[in-house]
């Protein structure tokens, strides 16, 4: 039982009508907003923040600070209000809610510095703060708290359960959800209403402790936040039975009164008991201390090097160069969803057990760890197929929102996997990395070009992502070389150049062989190793083009969002405008050797000969190559 | 307790070991695949063959037939080996596995007219037979079952617990998952190893009947499908503490040996007793006659109609024309994601209930219940916002493996839903859509052509994409107007023009007003309606260039891999090829009006007006607009 008395009951009560009041007025203020979202949460953030929540808000980077993640990122004026209610920001600023250019944003971004990520996609806030608890429990080794508040609809999530499963298997006892179980989703009733009792047996067969309240009765609350902070050894959730809409009759418990203000705030405002401006300071970090760190001589990483001409898969060479590069920098960590000793992240994990973190087949949920660990500064890869990324797109998406700097490794790209089939052939990888807001795009052709590429992404913001090969390539670089992010190397080049092929990757090996190959026919072509997808080096590519007047581009990925299109755009504005084709994966491929289907594909020195030719003797206009838009 | 005598029990351990023999024959053969995997799983198949599995193998297409889905597809062999024992293959094709123009390819896909959909993307296919099994028991109304191989790895997938969750609260007793609880992942143990007792734990707490057995006691295995077979009103998860690599002991529970064939095949056939060819009947489906249809009269659909001028916003004419759709097409379902008040998805549920699936916030239940449905014929139509369908990029990529016809609608597209912010706006799905194998991309402007390009939809092969706008845009095009796909609409001509706009859905309303103040400034601009992204107008985008040669696309998404990249490849090899603007969404919006921010984004009339005046003054390759590959 918590230890609590009349005057904290009552100053509780009086919070959250506060929180209620105010999610209404900014709702009101903005014309739009999730007011009765807010008011079934209000009681159970009233408490937590005036009693369990541990806060410097006058220093949001503290590092003992507790973490509060509204998973269910619509109630946001109910966040708003808190943080007003912290003093945190000003009433003025509450009622800028929603406008344009304010840090109140419709569902919350990190522009207002005590949020840690943007939500608003539901099923997401409770996997990130799985990652910041691993963070506290595993690298920062704080005894920071990370609550997040979850809405009971977002419990449909499959992502909600991975988070369930690898808190619960980690036994994360900082990690604290509380769901505002208050019935309705935005459309109707939720597979399971008031049903506490199934959600709790849900959790507890996840290996959690669950607690089931009254939301709106402030002692219970406090007594589950007491019970929580004194569970050892399991992540705890509370279910807490709420009213959506609570305090105001006409929408309390009222299907079709989601996600818009209420009708008649200055009467809502009134039968909540007016406005009030209590201001609370919570508690003090527990900890002042500085974050764990881990013991590296710091330095330039001394990455691996192969001799050219050796044969070596560049998904090899990326678990060589992490292992490295975690060698020299104590804050790189890595991730994997259980392909480790395919993606070659076991390596990293064998060098660094304490930083490797097994995230077993769950994408989702690996990202939004990766996303919850880089909260806290760390700077994490994380690795599976660049097929199964697509798992986890929504969750690349929104860490773009939260401006978010993660790594992301693909493995096993393209059709050149061979035998197993299309199901785990990455195909749409550089499409779907590609347009990330702020993204990085890198596709490594040799080892030595991964490894310098690896390094590279440790210092670089955003979400970058680096594509690898699954066969060996052989090295073409000399070891040392370096490869800037958006560089392009000429492979090739004479001034008789007819065709400039651009490609990247293990096509690249093609394309020099096709070269090689053409020269003996008399057509000189230049070929160009364009690493650097996104951003792309426009002025080696508008070169080549004015020089050699036509270009082709060869990447194994569909015709639709990848390299081609990234060196098509280079052009829009060009003249005289290159005769430019694309090559790419033209249909869905089937089983067979890696050099069966890139022939079938047209992608091997064979196919891409034949297309380079086509090309040089084409006219311009005439259709030379394979029509718009493969589908 | 199932019947079963001497015989059987003989007969099924020697049908084990024969599967066994032939994953051991068929991965060796191909040097690769997923032995092990599949010797653990082989006695639950071969008494779920011999005995329970109902289908017609000379008619794969019987409304009737149970249906066998393998959610661990990468036990391909064991797939193989039970077709070849059911005598549907040779055993020639057998040890074509893996093989260039093979069937049997490393995953299963449906290319074999036994097999429903591909897997091999872990943690889908007990998903898709949830949409078969729903199909079965609410569209089919035939009393097939519906079984699923799954491995305990997948089960870390939240795609699985949404699976769980939507079969326990439909209380789907047509649908049996069969675990094979292995204990080993590709890389190591799994979280639970064989903790069977808690996995039953959660699948019961999902409302499911759950069972555990020892999944190499035949025995065992034939009670537990006979109590699956007898069970009233919930799903069946069977969990089967097996041995990987169960039957050789040199890779009997043994970390390591996952996807690769076997050592010393020869040895381990011996081991295993040698080959066997023993064909198995399995029994007549349970249902002669065909699946249930609804009474509707078959009848062009009387698609609704709006007044030219008219506001409406494409997501209304959507749900209105989809309600129309289904009352004169009986094969017509629709699915959506609990939004379908916004999605208006909740016209066509309350027109047509029986056929209308609420999938809550579970998007990737979602569309793999689509591709369930379609397995059996059915037309669904699966509806949420654009920014939610990342969610179910996977699902949507694996839909294309399998060759499925699924219909999607993303609602919210882009920057101009305004205040709610960017967690809630669609602006990279026109590049996750053109970029599956095989897709269309649809993008209305208006409710007329809305409504005549969702019915056009129900006849479309693959996956096909619906995009709509959140706000009201105003009529453009007469009711009854057709919109084929792969066309587009020249709304601006004179033969004075010196620039083209290309656009769709809302962006083209603000082209059309720029249009027309140009028009009073004396530059003339040509307007596209390029309502059609993937396949695109390639014919009219090139006259229309050759006759104004410069063009500007204008789009409410990222600069990659939509509109612009769809004009683009357009002009590859085009000349004189046409200068180029894209104008998409440059930075990160946060709230705003719809106005604000598509005058921030340089999106509204003025941005368009302005850069095409700046277009129409450029010289070629001057740097005209923004750069190439906005970050």
């Amino acid at each position: 039982m918590a230890m609590v008395d009349g005057d904290d009951l009552r100053r509780w009560r009086e919070l959250g009508q506060q929180l209620r009041v105010d999610s209404v007025r900014a709702s009101a203020a903005a014309e739009s907003g999730h007011p009765t979202s807010s008011m079934s949460a209000a009681d159970l953030m009233a408490v937590l923040l005036d009693k369990y929540f541990r806060y410097d808000f006058d220093n949001p980077r503290n590092p003992g600070n507790d973490h509060l993640i509204f998973s269910k990122g619509h109630a946001s004026p109910l966040l708003y209000a808190l943080y007003k209610a912290a003093g945190a920001i000003s009433d003025e600023e509450l009622l800028s809610f929603r406008r344009f250019g304010s840090r109140l944003e419709g569902h919350p971004t990190p522009r207002l510095p005590f949020v840690d990520v943007a939500t608003g996609s539901l099923g997401q806030g409770l996997p990130v703060g799985v990652g910041v608890a691993l963070a506290g429990a595993e690298l920062d080794r704080l005894p920071y708290r990370v609550w997040v508040l979850c809405g009971d609809s977002e419990l449909a999530e499959g992502s909600i359960w991975e988070a369930f499963q690898h808190a619960g298997f980690s036994k994360l006892r900082n990690l604290t959800a509380i769901i505002d179980v208050n019935r309705l989703g935005q459309r109707g009733e939720t597979m399971l209403g008031w049903d506490t009792a199934t959600y709790a047996r849900r959790a507890r067969a996840f290996g959690w402790h669950a607690i089931e309240i009254d939301g709106h009765d402030v002692a219970a609350v406090a007594d589950a936040y007491a019970e929580a902070v004194a569970t050892a050894d399991e992540p705890v959730a509370i279910f807490a039975r709420t009213v959506k809409g609570k305090g105001v009759k006409s929408v309390e418990n009222v299907n079709g009164a989601h996600g818009k203000p209420l009708d008649d705030p200055t009467a809502a405002i009134a039968e909540l008991g007016g406005e009030r401006n209590l201001v609370i300071t919570p508690g003090k970090p527990r900890a002042s201390g500085e974050a764990h760190g881990f013991e590296v001589e710091p330095s330039p990483p001394d990455l691996p090097t192969w001799p050219v001409g050796e044969k070596v898969a560049t998904r090899k060479a990326y678990g060589e160069a992490l292992a490295a590069l975690g060698a020299s920098r104590a804050d790189v960590v890595a991730l994997d969803g259980e392909v480790s000793n395919s993606t070659y992240a076991e390596l990293f994990a064998k060098a660094h057990p304490r930083r490797y973190f097994e995230m077993y087949i769950a994408e989702q949920q690996m990202i939004a760890a990766a996303v919850g660990m880089q909260v806290r500064g760390w700077r994490p890869f994380a690795s599976t197929f660049a097929a199964f990324l697509t798992r986890a797109h929504d969750f690349i998406r929104m860490a773009a929102v939260s401006r978010a700097s993660i790594r992301l490794m693909g493995s096993h790209a393209g059709i050149s996997i061979g035998e197993d089939g299309p199901s785990q052939m990455g195909l749409e990888d550089l499409a779907m990395l590609r347009a990330v807001h702020g993204s990085t795009v890198l596709y490594p052709c040799d080892a030595n070009q991964t490894a310098d590429l690896v390094a590279r992404m440790a210092d670089l913001d955003g979400v970058s992502y680096l594509r690898t090969t699954r066969g060996g390539t052989a090295v073409v670089y000399e070891p040392g070389r370096e490869f800037p992010v958006g560089g392009s190397v000429v492979l090739r080049s004479s001034p008789q150049d007819q065709v400039t092929i651009v490609s990247a990757g293990i096509t690249l090996h093609e394309a020099l062989a096709a070269a090689e190959r053409l020269d003996g026919e008399g057509l000189h072509v230049r070929v160009i190793d364009c690493y650097s997808v996104k951003p792309i080096d426009a002025a080696t590519l508008r070169q080549a083009a004015t020089e050699t007047g036509r270009v082709l581009t060869v990447e194994d990925h569909w015709p639709q969002g990848g390299l081609g299109d990234a060196v098509l755009e280079v052009f829009a504005d060009a003249a005289p405008a290159p005769l430019l084709l694309k090559l790419a994966v033209p249909d869905l491929p089937g089983s067979g050797t890696p050099q069966e289907l890139l022939h079938q594909a047209g992608l091997d020195a064979d196919g891409i000969a034949t297309t380079a030719r086509r090309l040089a003797e084409a006219k311009a206009g005439n259709g030379a190559g394979p029509g718009p838009e493969a589908r």
